[in-house]
């Protein structure tokens, strides 16, 4: 959980510099609203029982509830963050980080803007995140679904198939070519020649370089939705250049996104790894993705209001299980809580002392504990700072009183200080704000 | 959502305090952990839909969770705070605080101690939050569930009916006496003779005083439970006395708390209200409560192992809505962001520049936002800037570029003052470190 609390900590203040507000929208949504909204993936909602009342389940993102939260409040512009609890019905297989009920960290940018402003700001805060984490190396892949559509056309993939193709071109990521080509032509009854033609394109990448070449190319060109997603990616690698990203950025024309929501631009982060770690085979796949929704709100507006949306969502259970493998791997050791000082003292019946001492403590914003005994060991005492990692004892005892004062004893050092009992709180907090 | 971060951050900042640690457990448990652990509230427990696998139920409130955890894992000892989402099926009113979604902030101290130590330190946090949020006066109301058994036992109870006249007593801080009596004599088929003698006790309430005055009275006194709960009240006010906080406490016999789970001492803070506020009908009831719960955890464990438990829940829900009340009342307006810098030019074709500047704020870690839009108006960044309560300006145009300076504007001021490009961040962040 401290690890955690970290992690979320500089994701949500990455958002803040950004300029983002937080919102909250609650865990179920009618079971309406979350229809044909996730593709081949719709199985994995769960469902509330009818126990009377409208038809709810629980949330699967937190995409679909940010579009119907503006379409109902009518709202036309907004920078939102969302950290909160999703639920899928899945295996869970802890490896790769994938669990059941887990914290997903959201941006979103809403309203009508001019083109790839919004979406340049998203890559740049994925990129501000993944290098904050230090998390090692990674890229990110690009691409538009614009581009993805006009290409299946060209290719010759009837429109009724596009849906389906792009879920199988979405695996390329964890299945060889060979194996999608299989399941397009076999499974989704895709004619071979045009399988390979969709071969050719979805094992390019690279960047600006790429897309000038894409543009070059006579096929895709011919296409009106390829040669704009071609364009708005032009401008947006101006935009990445700008604020120094471009050469984190890889133009991927593999890169699919199962969702059926999005409409434009398309990008997803993986983490490149040495070959030790390949090895090592701790691969998580993707840790943050997103891409432009232009349509999503008006799903769920009664006329159909649109308000266009770019967003991402960062993969942060993965991020988790990397970072807590990766302390396993280094033995390192984290304190579970913040507690600054221990109440001790050696003698039997001391119990009005400590807790009149600890109250000072407290009172004084100072994290404090002791032990619920009335008559603990001093050696139990000591020995639980030092499995805790508190960092100062306060000892109090006959002789101590009688002098008016109390021991200090620093952990680490097993060095103890006199105080006057009237300096105690100064003392402490002195020495806090030193270390 | 940024008073509620502001109230949360304080709430968890005390947990800290006193030495507890986070832990997390899932939205949803199986429907058979939270069968039988509610009373009469366990109509209003959602229910999973049986979509195959387990039968599940979304969580009632993380008491429960939190003793399945304990027992589940074989965790004899643990103080742990909680921050999560729970759901009961309610009608909303939102004028009491009370939601279907709702979120609780929970502090437990589990295992064997000396007693009334911890339960000592469970009043103090509420003492401290409380005092903390600057809600206005309040007390803390505090009974024992076995001085109610014993109450009742010798009151003429029949021992099948403890847990019904429990819930008629519960309702007393809402209800008057005359409806509750009505309540158990009609309802729940009382004698009207022991109902009376009920009514006798039910209309005590005080301090240590009134502990003595109880250990006098003849009939409590003949009852083995009504005398440990006796014993404990006494050393419990001692506690209090030593952590300063024993006026804030009311010994109050009609205290009965509604859940079954309770064994020994509870409580149950309410604010106290001036007149005026009282007309005003903004009574939100309960601000915190909890109490001792020894025999929840041992009901999930196979061998039934006993794990004490102690704590408290504080209703952010109820303080989010009386803190907003207020702020309403007094026109206080809050910044939905912590936006610190708006890059704004009062050019056209000045975006790449914008863009570059605003990625070295970003870099450098400062708060930053722009329009996007590739050429607006002067005059509506600067409106979007007092909007949003953004206190700088950085103003880049032809003239700035020549002469290598930039415009900081003092939003407040509107004072415009020329600093050097390659200065900039060391200016901004100068400022922002000042003030």
């Amino acid at each position: 959980m401290v690890v955690r609390e970290k992690i979320l900590d500089m994701v949500i203040g990455c958002f803040k510099r950004h300029g983002a507000k937080r919102i909250d929208t609650p865990a179920f949504e009618l079971k309406e609203t979350l229809t044909e909204k996730y593709g081949e993936d719709s199985g994995l909602i769960y469902d509330l029982k009818d126990q009377g009342g409208e038809l709810l389940s629980l949330r699967y993102d937190l995409t679909v509830p940010f579009a119907r939260y503006l379409a109902m409040n009518k709202v036309k512009k907004m920078k939102r963050y969302h950290v909160g609890k999703v639920w899928r019905r899945e295996s869970p297989t802890i490896v790769q980080g994938r669990y059941r009920e887990f914290c997903q960290c959201d941006f979103d940018i809403a309203g009508q803007f001019d083109p790839m402003i919004p979406d340049a700001e998203c890559l740049k805060i994925m990129c501000e995140i993944l290098s904050g984490l230090e998390l090692g190396d990674f890229i990110i892949k690009v691409n538009d679904r614009r581009i993805l559509d006009g290409m299946f056309a060209v290719c010759g993939v009837p429109e009724s198939k596009f849906h389906a193709i792009c879920s199988s071109i979405d695996k390329l990521d964890k299945t060889s070519w060979k194996d999608v080509r299989h399941e397009m032509v076999v499974k989704k009854g895709l004619a071979p020649e045009v399988a390979d033609r969709i071969g050719d394109y979805v094992q390019c990448h690279g960047g600006v370089s790429l897309i000038e070449q894409m543009f070059q190319d006579p096929r895709l060109c011919q296409n009106k939705q390829a040669r704009e997603g071609l364009g708005d990616l032009k401008l947006l690698f101006e935009y990445l250049t700008l604020f120094g990203i471009a050469e984190k950025i890889s133009f991927d024309l593999s890169l699919a996104r199962g969702l059926d929501y999005y409409t434009g631009v398309i990008y997803e982060a993986v983490l490149l790894q040495t070959p030790a770690q390949a090895e090592e085979s701790s691969n998580v796949g993707s840790v943050a993705a997103g891409g432009r929704y232009d349509g999503l709100v008006g799903m769920f507006d009664p006329k159909g209001y649109k308000v266009p949306c770019v967003g991402l969502s960062i993969g942060v259970e993965r991020i988790f299980s990397i970072v807590e493998q990766r302390m396993k791997t280094f033995g390192q050791k984290i304190r579970t809580t913040e507690t600054q000082v221990f109440v001790a003292t050696p003698q039997k019946n001391f119990l009005h002392e400590r807790l009149k001492l600890i109250a000072e403590l407290w009172d004084a914003g100072i994290k404090a504990e002791l032990l619920y005994k009335n008559n603990p060991k001093l050696l139990t005492q000591l020995h639980y700072c030092e499995d805790m990692g508190i960092p100062l004892v306060v000892i109090i005892g006959e002789q101590e009183m009688k002098e008016g004062i109390i021991k200090l004893r620093l952990v680490a050092s097993r060095e103890e200080v006199a105080i006057k009992r009237e300096n105690l709180v100064a003392e402490i907090q002195k020495r806090l704000s030193e270390s």
